[in-house]
């Protein structure tokens, strides 16, 4: 049975499933951030069956793009770290040359806090289901 | 004609090439760590062809596997960020608990800088082009 990791779960809001990866956002609406995690016990990205990585990968694609196309993004940052959480998590980060961090990582740097609204939050989800839905 | 960026020249030695990308390893010793550089003018990951992508991600697994068996790693940190550096290069880091940054991550982070030996180097090059040789 996979269980999401707590420190995810605190850090992000629940959007959907989606081909058997939970999809969620970052708390923080600073910066346009999503979280890819797939529902595996498997620590590495790379060890993943292709049929995941592609997509994960695809997800990640039509994430990124959403966050250029919608939320002013220049660069996306696709990473699979985990040291700090090992369960497998891929971030999707917008990142741009306005953000307040720019051009460091969002890992390990004090970001400003901004809470999304419902309106926004909505709009993320629904944009997303919608979009990755026909990527399927 | 695709043209390595200078920055990360000056940054890793070259190793080889393996399917249409430049493997160079991070002049760093401190950390096992190379980056993955597909010739090719795509910016983002994952907006490289799948045929692409899947090759990236099993010298991925290649290298942090011989990581993780010959150098003591225990995470690998599999990422794409550009933020610096637009042509796209992807991050193959071994990580321990023990190394001078865990678990922050390797980026904007200043790290004890050590060279390698020329024994050293030619160990990786060697035992690299023999793994990914095979997985081709």
């Amino acid at each position: 049975m996979f269980k999401l990791n707590q420190q995810l779960q605190i850090d992000s809001h629940e959007l959907f499933e989606h081909q058997d990866c939970l999809l969620r956002l970052h708390k923080n609406a600073i910066l346009p951030w999503v979280l890819i995690i797939p529902k595996t016990k498997v620590i590495e990205f790379c060890e993943l069956p292709e049929k995941t990585q592609l997509r994960i990968n695809k997800a990640g694609k039509v994430i990124g793009r959403y966050f250029i196309k919608n939320h002013k993004s220049e660069k996306i940052n696709f990473a699979a770290i985990g040291n700090v959480v090992q369960q497998l998590h891929v971030h999707v980060v917008g990142r741009s040359k306005n953000d307040p961090l720019w051009p460091d990582v969002v890992w390990g740097n004090e970001l400003p806090e901004k809470k999304y609204s419902s309106n926004e939050f909505n709009q993320i989800k629904g944009d997303l289901m919608v979009l990755l839905e026909t990527c399927k």
